[in-house]
């Protein structure tokens, strides 16, 4: 069990599905958010949490999906710019307790980190894990 | 020092540019490899490697930057059939004696392994690193 009750994922592409349907799995409260209806086609049969469709960039759609009953948040998307956004939504308005957004882009990382926000970033984790096999 | 004389890296976007840039400041002989010129901009001032501007998927591109000399290739471009397809000729028509491709779909490594080719995957990459986190 991991020590979060309420875990708000935003984005269920290929990493938002994988990690819903893992901390689903795992036991956690878990609620999805996208745009897309289709993209939750992405979820296990087993995952046991809620879906919600809309665009996390707009504060009703946070609402809706309980953000202000949330101790994580997941800001997955593919656009680092609503990444950024949410998380300092969920961390200014909503004192989210733990906020990790993802950065295609390493130069932003920076301006993430100055707001606080945690990252992780798909292009340094791949070049750290080709140079290591090299 | 790598164990490899002459490293080609197709696709020279934020991932290829680092390492470009990483494996050229180790010592080793770079090659990379893209269809826009522009894209070489991302290379430092201190990458002592050449460029090939071109289609990777056409064989007379892969010749002119000399794949047949090279030991080593990463395939990492944005689109997994392309590493896929230039991994492949990479090593049974060249023979290249290390081959890794950047697999962004998960469902498809499996393919990619079927061939025999080792691949990296920024989703499983990121999906472990946020399940790590937590």
């Amino acid at each position: 069990m991991l020590p979060y009750q309420y875990i708000l994922i935003i984005g269920c592409g290929r990493l938002g599905s994988i990690l819903a349907n893992e901390l689903s799995s795992l036991g956690s409260n878990v609620v999805v958010v996208d745009r897309d209806e289709e993209a939750f086609k992405g979820l296990s049969t087993e995952f046991s949490g809620f879906t919600v469709t809309g665009d996390a960039a707009e504060m009703a759609v946070l609402r809706s999906a309980r953000i202000h009953e949330s101790d994580c948040l997941l800001a997955v998307t593919r656009h680092d710019n609503v990444n950024l956004m949410v998380a300092q939504v969920a961390s200014t308005v909503f004192h989210v307790s733990r906020v990790i957004a993802r950065v295609t882009d390493p130069a932003r990382e920076r301006v993430f980190r100055q707001f606080g926000i945690e990252t992780v970033c798909p292009t340094g984790l791949m070049a750290s894990a080709l140079l290591g096999a090299l």
